[in-house]
């Protein structure tokens, strides 16, 4: 952390700024710690390449695409191989008249209106995903903001506030004032005097009686005043029955139930925080995007069976899927875009160290389902407009559609993003058991559920034939043994992907890591 | 609060709906405790009124447009007065090409590129304000979301931080870190036991632990996994660097410092709370989109001076500005929407009550500035993408643009949004002065400011000469002694306007008592 006052650090940036532009103030600004938000400070910068270099890639998704992009533009020859019809892996949309085969052969159709859609891979990008964000702007693809925290949102518990949802506001509001009572009453008892200053005991008690919206008694109490934040039972108006009245706090206990705390946290993590963003018109524009640069080096249909190194260059094997005809392709390098569950059914020329790696990382199973509403009740009865509810039961959350807002006529919502336990629950059924479940569940929110519900659609990631999970999941101890081996080159094979990140399951992490898949690549081209 | 269990309030909505249909269900649903957000259940019924009952109404803000509108819908023959050449009163927009005049004279001309806008008055909207949100809906006005929260913004304080703005993520997480920290030590030492069960205080140990990031001995201290809330010194990546490194946190008494908590409180605020929005392309929309429905009952330029009362009707008697003749309308009833800022200026038979209440309220002066940049470097270089930074400077905060995100050109921010002495400072500058002082104490966020800096204009409220202040500021002594006499009719006057509500300042109060004001109208004409 700098010394420098603030005036000398603001002279200076201003210097900069005239002298070096905005590239050059970015950089300095970084210095002073002022907006160090990624890894990422531009395109990589391939200059030298050896004139018809070539590299396969494996993989059509973001990673896959983004290499292949930066290469090309760099003079590298490159082919790409995809085992889908369609390039952007999990940067996917299910819109109507699309299918949906799970590894079991179980189909279903969605039968979403025109304009309608569900993301069931990744749905919503952080302001801070600058390299990802880079692209989009590049490309031109639109976006909107993505509503994260809405505090009108509901959390429910099977073991809390009797079973009844609550408002986002009311248990967050209810959690800060209980919280900072019990402490004003501490530092009032003087059982803080070791820790805490006299100075700062009385700015905090000042900060609490604010903050924790106490009574002059330094206790949180039903009140107007309380509910400015937490909500009214009668909220203000206007002429004779103006006047608001106080909503009635929740006790302690129920506001101590893991179910608020876990939500209040999920608001203020790095990567959920606002604001976000979303691609206009579904998530797949931003690989529909990437493939209008690339698409031409794609080979579609293609198994990978086969990756074969030595001195002089790679050799992969693939079986086109339409003819069933194995065929190959060579070049001085790969980059394996593959997922690491489905991995092990490519023979690989690698050594044990990142064989050992690959086999390492477990994928988890989340489950997303899309249901297809007459109206948008939960804006025009319920004043939800995107954001998130959150519940105990299997489906996790509902989460409402952030596009064409106050608009008429069919809409659908996340009607379940389930994890962990939930995810093999619902996995478990099938896709009408899984409607049914949703529906059932998610009427603890919405009593119009039934009356309103038109179609539904759901992806178990786990059983998706062509990933058989959904995102990579490192513990600390793979990490430390595994993660460096992961990601460094092999011979003339580096591998990229999600899973070759510290953001798992982040089209950010895709990227960066493609970008550092091909630098370590051109670091060998322009060193030999 | 209901004593019935989930499943028999789920079934007994359900049946409600399948019965009643969404209006009944909403009235259900408000009765469960689930949705009394606003005290507008729907347009007013004025069913049976009198053909050819008349009534005049003053000023065309909104409050006069929405009781104009309805009554004009139930049958009523109404006229519009209103001092300005356009609707919309404190609803407007400034575009480049406008210009506005100081009640001094000082003349400012807009010169915001084409599409570049700044709303001085009202500029955003919470999600419940339902009464105005159906009208938005019934006129087609597209609305679009304010970014209300955002992470990412700063948070500056002279006494804090060394005078360094720090990113809303890092005070916050410190402060919830810090506070939690204290709470858990006085819990651990007993010093809480006869306020908090043993079952409970187990629970809040585990809720300080995950709420407040604390570590295994109960400390906050810098980590990865603190920064995972709070933003890292370098964040995840992908491939060969993707490790990221803990930023560092800051001590308890820095965010102790008022300005922290006071930012933390104020997205706490019901009416603050995400989700918001705002129109496409100007808050003036809606005015606007009153006016289609009304603005052939409008004379416009018609300066209020004399309403006069009698057993059998209403004279207003206002002067006609381009021609400077007196002219006068009357009617059966009057609904007078003037400030109380100016209202004295016009000779109103009304009883003492009345006269006193419009006495006894005095307005607020706030300043806002609009400044147009080069480019949008706050989303460029520095990751922020609406929402407000906030300051202990005059200027109080800037408020970052919502529309049109990841465009090119020339942008507008709020470069301004003082309050009490910081709007005094600033109101008593010229135009000139005002934005060099808005360009210095900017400059504390954004280095970039000089730089890119291309014009500006500042409207300070308590110089707009058709209103002399901002919006009504009721004290709770005033509102306990005037209110009920200043919103209820006095014999065919009733008063309408955000200052004859419970939410003052906000476009939803002067509807809520524009409709207030027409149905005590209703009622006694339908009575007579």
């Amino acid at each position: 952390m700098t010394e420098m006052t603030t005036p000398s650090r603001r002279q200076l940036l201003t210097l900069i700024g005239r002298m070096g532009g905005a590239a050059a103030m970015y950089q300095a600004m970084t210095a002073f710690g002022h907006a160090a938000e990624t890894q990422f400070t531009g395109p990589p910068v391939l200059t030298g390449a050896k004139p018809g270099a070539s590299v396969v890639v494996l993989g059509a998704g973001l990673a896959g695409m983004v290499a292949a992009y930066e290469l090309t533009k760099a003079g590298y020859s490159v082919k790409i191989l995809e085992f889908q019809d369609r390039p952007g892996g999990r940067n996917y949309t299910l819109r109507g008249g699309d299918s949906f085969t799970e590894s079991d052969g179980t189909v279903q159709k969605v039968q979403f209106a025109p304009g309608n859609y569900i993301n069931p891979g990744p749905w919503r990008i952080p302001h801070h995903h600058r390299c990802l964000l880079h692209y989009c702007r590049q490309f031109g693809v639109a976006l909107e903001p993505f509503i994260q925290l809405n505090h009108n949102g509901f959390i429910h518990s099977g073991s809390a506030f009797g079973g009844k949802p609550m408002r986002y506001k009311e248990v967050a509001t209810d959690f800060r004032g209980h919280t900072s009572e019990l402490l004003g009453k501490a530092l009032n008892a003087g059982a803080l005097d070791q820790s805490v200053s006299a100075e700062d005991k009385e700015k905090l008690l000042e900060a609490l009686r604010h903050w924790g919206l106490l009574d002059n008694n330094m206790a949180y109490t039903s009140s107007v005043h309380v509910s400015s934040q937490r909500g009214y039972d009668q909220p203000p108006g206007g002429g004779r029955n103006g006047a608001p009245t106080p909503s009635q706090i929740a006790g302690l206990s129920d506001v101590l139930d893991p179910q608020v705390w876990t939500a209040m946290s999920f608001y203020f993590n790095y990567v959920m925080q606002t604001t976000m963003f979303q691609p206009v018109g579904g998530m797949d524009m931003i690989g529909k995007a990437f493939a209008r640069q690339v698409g031409k080096l794609i080979t579609y249909n293609a198994k990978v069976t086969k990756v074969a190194q030595g001195g002089d260059g790679v050799t992969v094997s693939y079986k086109d899927a339409p003819s069933g005809k194995m065929q190959s392709v060579s070049a001085d390098y790969c980059v394996c875009t593959i997922p690491l569950s489905i991995i092990s059914q490519v023979e690989m020329q690698v050594g044990p160290k990142l064989a050992a790696a690959m086999k390492a990382v477990p994928y988890a199973g989340q489950l997303k389902m899309g249901l297809e509403f007459k109206r948008r009740f939960w804006e025009e009865d319920d004043n939800i407009y995107g954001g998130h509810s959150f519940t105990d039961q299997a489906i996790a959350q509902l989460s409402y559609p952030n596009d064409r807002m106050f608009s008429k006529g069919p809409a659908v919502l996340l009607g379940a993003f389930a994890r962990d336990l939930g995810a093999f629950q619902l996995t478990a059924m099938t896709p009408e058991q899984r409607i049914e479940a949703a529906l059932k569940q998610g009427e603890v929110f919405h009593p119009q559920y039934r009356k309103e519900y038109m179609n539904g659609v759901s992806v178990p990631w786990s059983r998706v034939p062509w990933i058989l999970g959904c995102t990579s999941r490192w513990s600390e101890a793979n990490r430390e043994k595994h993660y460096r081996n992961l990601v460094e080159m092999d011979g003339r094979v580096v591998l990229a992907g999600e899973h070759a990140s510290y953001y798992g399951g982040w089209m950010e992490g895709s990227l960066l890591s493609g970008i550092d898949a091909i630098t370590q690549i051109h670091e060998r081209v322009t060193a030999a």
